[in-house]
Formats: structure tokens, sequence, C-alpha cells
């Protein structure tokens, strides 16, 4: 039987929503998880430049989205130190360029794989709300 | 004093969100709002085509979102209670096609409003995201 295009884009997309074991954001249990993924993307994605310190990831953010985006400090610094634990990035002490001591996190080997997973289901998710909003 | 396009653009960002009264919803307090908005936003988005009943609004969703999008009944029924209760929908008993009773939601007045700043608030957030994912 032919398989048409739209057959093959739906299994894509069934892929990718396999792959990532995300199958159902949308069920109540799973919306705490799409919050928490959004954010790890945001934070991830902040340090694909370079190493920083909390205070410059979420300036960082601020400035990307041309201050839409605040990051308050309240849920920051318990997803730094999710992240830091489930050894997606990695934090050293070092000195900041005003001569304070501060927490600098990179991304690990598996923290840059996260942000790929969570940039694709990003683009998967805002993808399908834009067909709903755009469809006939 | 010459005010740069930049500027002006960040004005009119600053002015949708005071607009919309939701100026940080990445705060952790305001979660809750940004995953009702959006799971809203859906809601009222199927109602623009023609009055649906719960189940013909969650499928309408699923297939416009390619099957991507699916809302569990446990957050659409009490979705459908509050917006009732908020004056965006409302709700009138008829027959199916398959002569089963259903109570049918269509938009209100004020829905049509809230489905126009949902969806502003919508384009605001995922452009920030965007923004995030591939700037500098």
């Amino acid at each position: 039987m032919h398989r048409s295009a739209n057959d093959q884009y739906l299994d894509i997309l069934q892929y990718i929503v396999e792959y990532l074991g995300m199958p159902d954001r949308t069920d109540k249990r799973q919306q705490a998880a799409l919050l928490q993924g959004m954010l790890d993307l945001l934070i991830l994605r902040t340090l694909e430049v370079g190493p920083l310190h909390g205070w410059g990831i979420s300036k960082s953010i601020r400035q990307m989205s041309h201050h839409v985006l605040n990051i308050n400090q309240g849920s920051l610094y318990p997803a730094l130190y999710r992240l830091e634990a489930a050894g997606l990035i990695e934090g050293k002490w070092d000195t900041t360029s005003e001569g304070r001591d501060a927490k600098f996190y990179s991304l690990t080997r598996a923290g840059r794989k996260q942000l790929k997973n969570e940039n694709d289901y990003w683009l998967l998710f805002s993808k399908a709300v834009n067909d709903v909003l755009n469809g006939t």
C-alpha cells in the first residue's frame, strides 16, 4: 500500500515522541514535566555558549528573550541543583569578574544530548500548538 | 532622543505583557497559569470553528495537531467547567449525530476576546523561547 508523505511525517513524530519517552505531556500528570522541560531547555541552551554562574544564566535568558522571560531565583536554583545531580551540568567554584566567588556551570556530554532532546520536544510541541491555531 | 526600532519593539512587548496582566508566567507561582492558558487557548480555538461537545473538542485538538496533543478527560472537563463559569463559553444540550444527548459548547463574545489574548500571549512566549534557542 502506498504511504503518503503525511503518514511518513506522522511516523517521524511518533518516533520522536517515543524516543523522548514523553508520549503525552498534555496529560495532567505530565504537566510538571512539560514546564520542567522548558526550564531545562532554556538553562542548558544558555550554557551551550560557555560556563555561567546562576545569575549569569538568568541574565542570559532575559537578554536573549528580549526581556520577556524572567526566571526567578526560586525556580532557577532548584533546577540547577537537579540538573547537576542528574549529571547534565557540572559546577566549579571560580571568581567572577567582580572578584566574588561563584559556582560556574557547564554542559556535560549528557547535558548536550538532553539539550537536543528538549529542543526537539519543544519544536514538536510548539509546532503542534501552532497547527491547532492555524488549522482549519 | 532617537529611539531605535528595537526599543519600540520592546515597548510593544511590554504593552502586550501588561495588557494581558501576565508579567511573568515563568515565575513558579505563575506556572499553573501558563499551562491553563495553553489549554484554554486550544479549547477556545477549536470552538472558533463552531459549537462542539467535549469529546468533539478533544478529537479536534488531536486531529489539528496531527495526533501530537492529546487532552485527557481529567484536564478537559474541569477546563470546560471553568471556562463556562467565567462566561467565555456557553453550553447547550443537544443531540449528537449518533442520537446521544451532549452539551455543545460555543464561544461567547468574551471568549473570542480571551482567545485573542491567549493567542497573543502564546506568540509572545513561543517567540521568546525561540529567541533564546536561536540567539547567540
